[in-house]
């Protein structure tokens, strides 16, 4: 039996296919370095964990699908307070960002529909819009130009009768770019004007340092409601990635009405990890973000300036989320991750990254 | 701009498309009895519980994208407690066993692929292999025969070259049909001939309470180890609905590697609640799971022998799983429905139930 086009064609994610060598390189007594993941060690706000253990229902029962009232309100609540005016028909909470983004994409794509996304990208959006039937065509971008993409000229070159979709994550995973007000309006005027969505992944919305003022939410602009998209995570903004809350926002309701059909499919998000995500989205102040953010900042500078020491090593300094791209003097990034698990090690230590391709 | 096809030839879900009529009832006083969702009011195991409060991390991580080690364990001994060989090799944990069930749906199908489902089905299941660009063959069977579908002869005239699974759900939801060894060998027999995937849905196997043996697992035929897909779920065996832990298994290498390109791509399951099913899958006894069939068996006793007394209402009597097929003497189901929400009430009570096709 053969299986699926769209899966054969899939790749293993390059931030998870090590897992198991990783395992085995544990086994052997070697500690690893994990760069490989956007997996956080900073603390999960500790009123997240006082949700969980005050859940008092004797049973784990189904949520609405498309969300429960309270964590939807929550949600409300937190895009007024960054200056967003939504309401809970505009909102589906998701199993994590990536349910977001897959219900986004079942909505836009049909077999062989296009979808633009600058290049160096996440790479699970390939598998996410591989298994919507969808086809990403990348809009090339250079590391000499920190990987600038916002050209509606240059993106214009690449629509055609089948694009659906431009998808930004801004800032950007992982290249740390982000795009201000003026672009993400050169964005939308382009999206409006070919008659694509724009679906913008903002799961790093408040992680920013960059010298130019970022946009702040392509929500802002409302002569685009039609267009916009939002794809939004509470994994990254309140270090609860095993949470898997996250949200599909647009004031397209044709958009929210048939994510909402592929939600009822699936029932519903985690009862108990809602439970905690209210007491995030409803509790945790502007302040915590502030903080979080110059954490990652201090930790940037550390790393930029120590990886810049190295010869051969070229650095893109991100302007915001929390990933660095680096070349470095090595031919086969694959091959060199494989050796550093299998082969290498430094008093016992290694470690893991994402190749990038 | 125009919506995929796949998302406008979906349905809402009938068991949960009139949830807004009814908090418009809730909220002018009624009060609902829900027959509409397998929400079962039985209370979760405490030690469910009692894991979820004894998670003791200060960050709430990501899990491994195949399922936490412990769960993998867990579920492996679990399958052994009813006989059934498998490692961990064999398994994929999923968000619910809706997850799992989209993730075989990818897995298998490209866009106008064929999966055969015996009618009246799950609803959800449509929506789901939309999702994936699958078109549902369906086996028609009648009121008359308790909805017997396991007739090969009458499934294999129904398979064209396009076809490439075969879903079943043993015991079946919503009919409560169940079908024997004998049964479950014809249709593997019938799968292997025709180099098809049979997928078997399994999440209501230990609710069964009909007169003739029922097959214990897909899985138990070595023979077809390459056509054997599972879907499993933790929701309704443990009554923890919301806990959203399901699981893929298989010992098809090719489905369990090509799953995991899409487990990868959503990141992880929720590591909260895979610790809570971690107490349930390698805790909870076989007396457990003896109880609540019993505890079924007797309602589904009171509820048969109550529309029994109601004159044009026609009842099938299910062998497994908690759901009950009535015909009611009424033309249109949607519309009762919507009448018993918006119109009706008897003391201040009423009904919602899944309208059937």
């Amino acid at each position: 039996m053969k299986l699926s086009r769209k899966a054969l064609q899939s790749d293993f994610s390059p931030m998870r296919k090590y897992y198991k060598a990783s395992i085995e390189a544990k086994n052997r007594g070697i500690s690893i370095y994990h760069l490989n993941i956007g997996q956080p060690d900073i603390e999960t706000p500790k009123e997240y964990f006082k949700a969980i253990r005050g859940f008092n229902s004797k049973t784990d029962a189904y949520a609405p699908s498309q969300g429960s009232e309270d964590l939807l309100a929550a949600v409300v609540k937190y895009y007024k307070s960054i200056g967003q005016d939504i309401t809970k028909d505009n909102v589906v909470i998701t199993t994590g960002g990536s349910e977001a983004l897959l219900f986004a994409a079942i909505c836009t794509m049909d077999y062989g529909d296009e979808v633009l996304i600058p290049e160096p990208f996440y790479p699970n959006y390939a598998t996410i819009f591989n298994a919507a039937g969808g086809v990403i065509k990348p809009i090339h971008t250079l590391h000499s130009e920190d990987y600038f993409y916002a050209d509606p000229k240059k993106i214009g070159k690449l629509i055609t009768r089948k694009t659906k979709a431009l998808l930004l994550s801004n800032p950007n995973n992982p290249t740390g770019t982000a795009i201000g007000d003026k672009q993400m309006l050169d964005m939308l005027e382009l999206c409006r004007e070919n008659d694509i969505f724009l679906i913008c992944d903002e799961v790093y919305r408040e992680i920013y340092f960059g010298k130019e003022q970022k946009s702040s939410s392509a929500l802002q602009f409302r002569d685009y409601d039609e267009n916009v998209v939002v794809i939004d995570s509470a994994s990254k903004r309140f270090s609860c990635c095993g949470s898997r809350i996250g949200a599909l926002i647009s004031r397209n309701n044709d958009i929210i009405q048939n994510s909402l059909k592929f939600a009822q499919a699936r029932l519903s998000v985690s009862t108990i990890n809602q439970a905690g995500a209210i007491a995030l989205f409803d509790g945790i102040t502007e302040k915590y973000s502030k903080e979080l953010c110059e954490k990652y900042k201090r930790r940037i500078d550390v790393a930029v300036s120590e990886l810049e020491k190295i010869p051969g090593v070229e650095v893109s300094v991100p302007a915001g989320a929390f990933y660095i791209m680096a070349a470095l003097p090595i031919e086969d990034a694959d091959e060199f991750q494989s050796w550093l698990l299998s082969s290498f090690d430094d008093n016992k230590e290694t470690v893991m990254f994402a190749p990038g391709r």
